[in-house]
């Protein structure tokens, strides 16, 4: 096991990467402190690995409930969200009751948001089972639900109290899930590390094949960078929001196709194809920097193609993103490999990085 | 105009008490930063004051936009909630859009739970309309929405940018909702400043008749005591606390009876009835200040007679409260006028406050 920080001050907290972590007594015990522990998790996750932490809450005497959500993006929103609270009233859990995320990154938002707005807040832990919650989405404090208008529109900054990431649950992980969370992957190597990004680049087909110590390694590298950038701007008034790479044509895929048809992993591959061109024609980097990246996330086995909702449509759904202002959309590019800027765009080359990401092109053959 | 300040370090925000401050400019222009502006109001203030906050924000250059919501206690929840997020969300209002409560203390506690939450918090200004708003709810950034098992149950703290009360909106306030903000008056005087509370049993007959100039002097010493509170506890650690005085029995009233039925304020006066009266039982009071309470409570034209739910229902919606821990209901109770203090108390002595508290019996004669 190996333990990284996120420095926040008072805030700070611990992010756990290891095999067989949901057993782990010992981790869970500093960070659940009242007598109610209120587990939440989905109808996935739940078969798999809920009996697993609630023995191990049992074994350190607490009361322990567990809440089963709807599986999918598609169930993220305030109704769902209103289970735990049901759940929660009904247990009687109080100000101290601490929630176990147990899940992907949708379980993670919800049950951070339900644990930022319950009684004005109580303590929650993040307990990550795909590999895109765990290199990414639960860490950070960032939680939220979706509204019909757009994504993540309505939540908090609220942090965990520890992020435990137990890498044995990714073995579980479908081929898809897998995919979805090596875009976040690829998108730490592209925004902060160009040796990352190689590096990913080289073991593409180990991560594809689910290789225990290779996803070990990659977790821990993207959760350094997202610690770091997290530690520097927990509130997002700068470099934070250069982890939005790819996500706001990703969002528009999203909500364009309904929430749920393709998985959030998926949309931001694709959206990173689509900053990484918007990139090339603003000048920023190369053809071949372009290339890189379009042929990594294919190798990835995601989406490089954008399904094609029309050019007025994206923009339309871009303009609710949150990094707009006063209606205009602010796109998160490369400036190079490794170093991302946050910037507004001539519309003729939105336009045209639009236009060009629905056409079906041969995609030079993967790199591993 | 008289200000007071809540000192909360960079969260520090003034609060403005005067007459005509709706049309006041200067004051909201240092604190409606972005281009857009929305006044989430409801349809029994929207008619009396909206254009006249429409005006000043759009002599400051400001988009604006109205919302208006149901009036009344009973319409505290999400689904009202969701009512202002679809109106932000269709007004393309972005991250720097300032919210503007224009209304009492739902429209003041719902509005700032949506800043909170609409894309992880904008900024809000409270304009307090009601008296019990502008002596309570507007100041010290409790927000929230209730659930059926519980008041306040979800919700947040995020503190307004400002509070500016206009007192001339008291004019138009009906004597019930008059009466519901004595009690919270009263409740600061109990609590805090047993001079205060002398000179509410003073001015009583002069601020049941709505006098402006009495009015002013209640509301700006509720502030202080209020933001002196709040500045030494912003997150209910410990001293807050107290501020709930009443609030424990005024809760189950008003879940036990249905959110709008009793109006907040009636059931805080007389929950404060119930908890002298439980002070009396526990040995910090003695009879002639629990009886200066009822006379006051009832000179105030509040109820001091509780609705008869029986024993057990009663104990059953106060172990939701949030001050419960681990199913023990804690009280604030008065260790003598003019201060409190957060107990748990013996199960005989709470069940006999119950079975006197609805008991009808002759009230002495009110003070003024």
């Amino acid at each position: 096991m190996i333990t990284l920080e996120v420095d926040l001050g008072e805030r700070s907290y611990p992010i756990h990467i290891g095999a067989g972590l949901l057993d782990r007594a010992d981790l869970l015990a500093p960070h659940v402190r009242g007598r109610h522990a209120v587990i939440v998790t989905n109808e996935t996750v739940g078969p798999l690995y809920a009996a697993r932490v609630e023995a191990t809450l049992t074994g350190l005497g607490k009361i322990v409930r567990t809440v089963t959500l709807p599986d999918g993006e598609s169930f993220k929103h305030w109704q769902t969200l209103n289970l735990i609270f049901d759940a929660l009233l009904g247990a009687g859990a109080d100000r101290k009751t601490t929630l176990i995320a147990l899940g992907g990154g949708v379980v993670g938002d919800m049950t951070g948001f339900a644990a930022a707005c319950y009684m004005r807040g109580v303590p929650f832990v993040q307990m990550p089972t795909t590999l895109l919650a765990q290199v990414d989405s639960s860490v950070g404090g960032k939680t939220g639900i979706n509204h019909p208008l757009g994504k993540n529109m309505i939540g908090a900054f609220h942090q965990p109290q520890a992020v435990i990431a137990d890498i044995g649950t990714l073995k579980t992980l479908p081929p898809r899930e897998l995919a979805a969370g090596l875009a976040e992957v690829i998108k730490h190597g592209a925004i902060a590390d160009a040796d990352y990004f190689a590096w990913i680049e080289q073991h593409i087909g180990a991560l594809n094949a689910c290789d225990a110590d290779m996803l070990a390694l990659a977790v821990q590298r993207s959760c350094e960078i997202k610690a770091a950038v997290v530690a520097a701007d927990e509130r997002e008034g700068g470099i934070r929001a250069t982890l939005n790479f790819g996500h706001t044509f990703g969002h528009a895929i999203e909500a364009g196709m309904g929430y749920g048809e393709w998985l959030h992993g998926e949309a931001v591959g694709c959206g990173m194809v689509m900053a990484a061109d918007l990139s090339l024609r603003l000048g920023f980097i190369d053809i071949e920097t372009r290339s890189r990246i379009e042929r990594l996330v294919a190798a990835a086995m995601l989406p490089v193609v954008a399904p094609d909702l029309g050019v007025d449509r994206y923009i339309e759904l871009m303009k609710v993103d949150k990094k707009a202002e006063a209606g205009q959309i602010k796109f998160i590019l490369l400036r190079k490999l490794g170093e991302a800027l946050i910037t507004s765009v001539p519309d003729a080359d939105l336009r045209a990085t639009l236009q060009h990401a629905v056409l079906k092109r041969p995609v030079e053959a993967p790199v591993a």
